[in-house]
């Protein structure tokens, strides 16, 4: 029988805690599709034998985004009182759901612990894989088609911080969400320009951000999404808390641009029904990518990191 | 480095061979709360325990429906001559599989060892589901809706043979293919209706057969499709091999009401890449629903199938 109380439960377990990972076991026909092209296309690529078919799971992450949506009262709104809520406890929250917020709006959070990976990685990551489209087919060889940065002179100059690089440096990017390809401009920033407190994040470690807006490249002036990707390192490896929040939402009508997104979103055809469907299959896009690559991250930078 | 050449060989193997079965990782919004709706229904009925929503399947056989549509030589269309073809050499095929035929046709073909389970169980089974929603339920709790029967006094009678209960009685089911709820009425047919020939079939074993034309239930006169599920007891279990053709292939149109399947298709949006994507979720589904039958049919028979 359905154990409604121990799925619950389930919720709160870290995803990395004693859950053997296992195979992903349904991608739609056009990711297969996708896997051959990019296996074709990252032959004799000195980082080629890094890619794999194999992406792999925690069961348990899996199985916690299998019981409906997630119960409203643990999800958070983008507002920037919400936002400091979780800075203040970035704990105090289910490791990963999905829900449908108003606007209509996708939600999806997450939050995992990767072993033997670190910040610095994760920096030298968000670096290294938007200058070829086959460094970023790494991540997930199924569903990621292509990325461009705005500057990419910019993102490599080691003159520069992290911050300096990456923050207002447009990257372009083209991926499946389900069995749909976007296009994608993710336009990463400060976390403070995000309406978040830096002291708050400082105060909870998380000092690595990878955040921004989102706008499709369908409506590329129209704010269509706020995504938050805040890291720390912890004993056990880094922790990764992530937030995605895709649609009309009022609370981030705060953004430029964001007040084209309803209208954007209905011309996708992403009523409460369809917005829901996306926030499960966002839920568990960044579930597959972040699990793989926890995997590969350690390898990669100590190949590629080193002499960048 | 994806290995075109161990993919393919991986397709011939046994779809029970040496591979642990893992959980199912992907389950749409619709089929989340279907499961949710299902364990309430199925409260307090005698089979209740037997409800789970752990459902696993093979990775092998999951992977190798990842790989793309199969081989064209290797799939069959529904012609007498394929038909008498498969009876020859069953095991002549890739295990598992999907496709685009002509028509458009979504095309799937699997093949299953169940340890513990035999042709009188199956049999039994498809004698007993269909008299309660909440036993159909037990077959794939995320994905079975509800089953009705035309004449469920003909399908009790101990005293006809397992044939002429089930063949030419109506099954009304309504169940998700991907995230689709579809009705569909099942035409079981003794497999010489449907083309095949019986001392053919007596020589491969295959004796035992659920094998019927399909229409749905928004076009009741419209046969849309054939469904092999042909059986044997071997000496590692029963032998499953089935096949689904769903479209509108040329070969089908020996069957009354077949000329309106291309229309039909048309208005369901089932184009080529529609089909196709039909194809895989049909072939996820037949995989997902056998794997589990297998798991659950011999422990039901023992408490259930004893006294009919």
């Amino acid at each position: 029988m359905l154990n409604d109380g121990r799925t619950s439960e389930r919720r709160h377990l870290r995803a990395d805690a004693g859950s053997t990972p296992t195979p992903v076991t349904y991608y739609p026909v056009p990711l297969q599709m996708r896997l051959l092209e990019n296996a074709k296309a990252i032959e004799g690529k000195p980082y080629a034998d890094a890619f794999t078919r194999d992406l792999t799971v925690s069961p348990d992450w899996s199985k916690s985004l299998q019981d409906g949506p997630m119960p409203f009262d643990r999800t958070m709104t983008p507002s920037i009182a919400d936002l400091a809520r979780f800075a203040s406890d970035p704990e105090g929250y289910p490791d990963s759901g999905y829900a449908l917020l108003d606007g209509p709006t996708a939600y999806i959070q997450s939050r995992v612990v990767m072993p033997g990976v670190t910040t610095e990685m994760f920096r030298w990551w968000f670096t290294w894989h938007p200058i070829e489209n086959e460094r970023y087919s790494l991540w997930y060889p199924h569903a990621h088609v292509s990325n461009r940065v705005e500057y990419p002179g910019r993102l490599a100059d080691k003159s520069l911080s992290f911050e300096e690089r990456l923050f207002g440096n447009v990257n372009y990017v083209e991926e499946f969400i389900g069995a749909t390809s976007l296009p994608i401009h993710i336009h990463f920033s400060h976390p403070r320009d995000l309406g978040m407190d830096e002291d708050a994040l400082d105060r909870a470690g998380l000092t690595t951000s990878v955040s921004g807006t989102l706008r499709f490249g369908m409506a590329p002036e129209v704010t269509s999404a706020l995504m938050l990707h805040l890291a720390r390192d912890t004993e056990a490896g880094m922790e990764l808390f992530s937030r995605y929040w895709i649609g009309a939402h009022p609370e981030l009508h705060r953004f430029p641009g964001a007040e084209g997104a309803a209208a954007l979103l209905a011309k996708m055809n992403l009523d409460a029904d369809g917005a829901l469907q996306l926030a499960y299959d966002m839920s568990v896009h960044d579930m597959t990518e972040y699990s793989h690559l926890a995997r590969i991250l350690p390898r990669l930078f100590s190949a590629f990191g080193k002499r960048d």
